[in-house]
């Protein structure tokens, strides 16, 4: 008999991605000597935004208010980031690494929702990739920064891409756990490559 | 026979807060040198924003265009603002306290529909404190500035945020109109005395 | 028999609008040096955003993503921009002209649709004018800058507003597609004048 649930790992796998990004977002308001509200409006941004995006876009409540740990995750996230300094090489490895597995997490998550709503391939992508990277594009925004996923940094919209066809290909064929795990290992190890080893993608500008 | 309704004196505060705060979008507009598109954007969005963006996280239609006061009143504020200059001590103090009576309705408002929609606690006060600072952070990021509920201005968002789990509490006994009393009270005394004594929350900041 | 059906006409205008726009976006892409991934924000932003919000505020489902035409123009335009140079005379010719044409195709798009679902005078004009310039807003904020339509560029958002005031005289007596045509034709005529003469509005600032 196999008891083992797997959406109670995805689970896991999803609040530590808000803990995780809402440090991201808490060591951005540290940077710019925020209080605590500020702190607290950048976790909740970073760490639940690119879901709501999605959701509100979808037309429906977003699960960020219905889901009562979500909101926890991200306001714990503000008051663990206000009140302790972050520093050293695995501090930050370990929030890059939940990072990228929330990055492939979310974007499974956004376009198998896009998906059981009814939309078309390329809509559920947009969706999937929104939700893996919205919430760091609003953190950019309100912080008066172009958002980084639009040129110059590791590949990262990149990978949540290739995260978001997998996970479309996977579900079309009946299996959904599995276009969530496949996503979750497939952005998880490329992410990290690409962040160790600084692949980008080529900047177009006028010179080029 | 008690024939006195509060809910008429509720919607008068509500009123005075979008002519308020959209005179308050227009002083920016002002500053800016904007055309008239601008003064009726920016008083719209300061105005109306706050609400506006309560409701679509709410997945209902925006207040602000199911009742037409709303929004003639933020274009109103932005026609005011564009043709009269507004100088002079009492011209400042009114402005900010009908801002801080609005910040109190607003926080009360959210709270209180974001209750009956069935939300849980927390996202309830945050859907309150967003109804009373959205517009104003909206106003901020699309003049190119971080919002100043982030931190360095007097206490604000915090009010707000003492006037949402107020109007909580009260509601969850069974009194949303002592809710929004109290909220406006607290909120505008505590707004003022604030702004009158340049309370501030700390900084946190990588140097402390 | 008369077969000719206007939609078909009224459609190609909106998706050679999302192209046009969806370049439009492109090109500021380039301009600031973006990768590929900026190139599609950018591209989907500019030529769908504006539509979006409107359906966001309408809270219904956005119809980018319920029409697969018009995700995909502006994935086309993103592409397009990225691997080809547009320079010249005729080439930004093209692009105005396309553009105003979109400006008055949506500002009557957006009118109707909100007419269509109850609105009210004024918040149908909003939304018109929402759905002709808010690709456009929000492609200027995330890209670090104040939107141009709040001042200093010639005629675009006024010229909207003609469209959308047309667009709810017309309709309320019952003629919505000759709405569509009329604020096309007056859009695209007022809107390339004011380009070509460079006619904008007063500035309001604290000298005048």
């Amino acid at each position: 008999m196999n008891t083992f649930d797997p959406s109670l790992l995805f689970r896991t796998v999803d609040v530590a991605g808000v803990l995780a990004n809402g440090l991201l977002g808490a060591l951005v308001a540290r940077r710019m000597r925020f209080d605590i509200i500020g702190f607290l409006f950048l976790a909740i941004l970073t760490g639940l935004g690119g879901g709501m995006l999605r959701d509100v876009l979808l037309n429906t409540r977003p699960v960020a208010f219905t889901d009562p740990l979500y909101l926890a995750g991200a306001v714990t996230a503000a008051g663990v980031g206000y009140l302790l300094v972050f520093k050293g090489h695995w501090v930050g490895r370990t929030l890059t690494f939940l990072d990228m597995l929330a990055l492939g997490c979310w974007s499974a998550t956004g376009t198998i929702k896009a998906l059981g709503y009814g939309l078309d391939l390329l809509p559920a992508i947009l969706l999937g990739v929104l939700t893996a990277v919205g919430g760091g594009m609003i953190r950019d925004v309100v912080t008066g920064r172009i958002p980084v996923v639009f040129g110059g940094n590791t590949l990262y919209a990149s990978v949540a891409i290739i995260g978001a066809i997998e996970s479309l290909l996977l579900t079309s064929v009946g299996y959904p756990n599995v276009a969530m795990a496949a996503s979750i290992v497939t952005c998880s190890v490329l992410g990290l490559l690409a962040h160790r080893y600084k692949w980008t993608l080529p900047r177009k500008g006028d010179g080029g």
